[in-house]
């Protein structure tokens, strides 16, 4: 059932993803400081500045918004239970097995390449800031999709960092030698997927 | 936040994802059809029955479950009105560009090997039996994830017979020489995923 | 073993991976033109150059270039027999169940979304344009993971353009008011992956 | 180009991989032990022996076994200095960039799902037992692909266990009451992918 006449526009969406992760606890700082506690320690002049930038130019991706969007829809329904059974018990559970949160995440994932899925991988197992906190948030809330999501923007905005660090070496440059900005969200008539 | 005390048993997350499939509309046959019409020419010996069994057998595995399960509830709850904006318009639009539902489909997909994915590809733009039946019931329900599951379902057990009729060829064989029970879900015990 | 100093400039990967194609008898037209096959009917304005733009904006990917040198290798050494076997045997017989050609497609596939992936799989069945003549190409050369190449890079082009047409959509316009250009590959400091 | 006459026996492709894993210093209790570190501490009764078996039973699989040989081909070529330009020397020093290793493994490690996924990537950083030595062999070899297929089946053999442990769990069992080789390559007949 295609329907152009109801068709959500891009800002909207954007703006609803935002809004999204801001009202489950989650700055873009927070997922930018995994990124640079992950990416440091390789990328030489690398500031948090960079970190956000990037964050912000995986939250711009089409792929991501829906994810994101999605998976907490599905943790907030569980919150209030209005999923059906078994479904409900098994997202309040966040259950090892039950692998749709990772399938959801891993859909962005891939679009940044084999990195960010190995990337991602090490997140699911070692929780890094804000990762660590919605896992333990034991109680206070559900997180099952989210901290999915969270680890799966940090991959990303990593592997971009990585594959731009390549290019600056080419040239003989670092981090140091260009400004954040350039990392971040590029013109609307530019944007690609 | 982990909790064992509230484990779903498996026979339950089995018995919901047949009980989602048969309140949508979607037969085992129905998908078995499908299956059928892409591996028939290619397997001899090959009956509507073995097609039946690979497809119980798909529906078997958890992944295949979880997804079924998480699908089929968007979808109902999009008919609900359940959803908050705009992901309740882009689910009830069945936006080409959403991916969510592609993705999810891929996740159980990705568990038969490249030529589930070939296959599950070619369902998404031929659409055959009932995945064509589900795509155009305009008006009369949301089923923007169900085509893309009933796709993935019949993309699965057509590669397990696929790879399945490799083997029979090494032996000198064909379909016509195995009972269709050997290609359904095995006994508790030695399911493996 | 990391070893920087034998680092191999990215100009370098590029050249080869347009080198490789070339000795293969496959032109960045070749490519666009079932891209425009495919996508023509969907995208109004949409031109030949726009889709040769989005190929070579696809063959300016890292994850890509790197698909392509590996997979041409592997066609051309088996044509010089040059495999051990089992594996010469199978990649000269292009077996349906090989499956690593398909496997090394799809890395570059899955770095343009699920529109991408499901592309790829229609057109591994439905073989379009040069690819029909590279798997039809009987005793005159190998081309196991060429025409799978082909087929991602294509799908690739092709997500591009339909999620460029949506944002088209959005400010009323369509292809016919953007020069080919824009799709193409962007200055080298501005490269994302 | 499609020839059935020469298709290679499928204990031909078997016997070939584990050769393969042995001239390259692999053993199959190389990666069991793996597979027993990481999953030791939340699988009560496991043994060594189960390892081992899930590690065969995952060896025994077609596109595991294609993954395997397509790799280790790779790696033994580059020693041999037959690869072509840049090819030889992007593989001779194992760009973190080049991303076709892990390509060709995850095509294994998404056959046993998002677990395995994110299992693989976690081993990809954390390198355990025989990964480390691989990945330091410094001028001894290159192991550019072997390094990321051992990861890739002790991930696969991994998951396999932590998804029987949850049936053993429902039926009040732990690994103490199933016999390793239930966890092994089962009769021809009933091979499934």
């Amino acid at each position: 059932m295609h329907n152009k006449n109801i068709r959500v526009h891009s800002d909207q969406v954007m703006a609803a993803t935002y809004a999204a992760l801001e009202r489950r606890g989650v700055k873009v700082a927070d997922i930018a400081d995994i990124v640079y506690k992950m990416q440091n320690s390789y990328n030489e002049g690398l500031t948090m500045e960079h970190c956000i930038k990037s964050v912000e130019r995986v939250l711009n991706k089409r792929e991501v918004q829906h994810a994101v969007l999605v998976g907490i829809e599905l943790d907030e329904l569980a919150e209030k239970k209005l999923l059906s059974e078994p479904l409900q018990s098994i997202i309040e559970a966040d259950e090892g097995l039950f692998g749709v949160d990772e399938t959801i995440a891993l859909g962005s994932v891939f679009t940044y390449g084999s990195i960010a899925v190995t990337t991602f991988g090490h997140l699911d197992k070692q929780k890094i800031g804000i990762i660590e906190k919605l896992d333990t948030k034991a109680g206070h809330g559900i997180h099952t999709f989210l901290d999915d999501l969270v680890g799966s923007i940090a991959a990303c905005a990593a592997s971009r960092i990585a594959h731009r660090m390549r290019d600056l070496e080419e040239e003989g440059e670092t981090f140091a030698d260009i400004p954040p900005i350039v990392l971040g969200p590029q013109p609307k008539p530019k944007t690609e997927i």
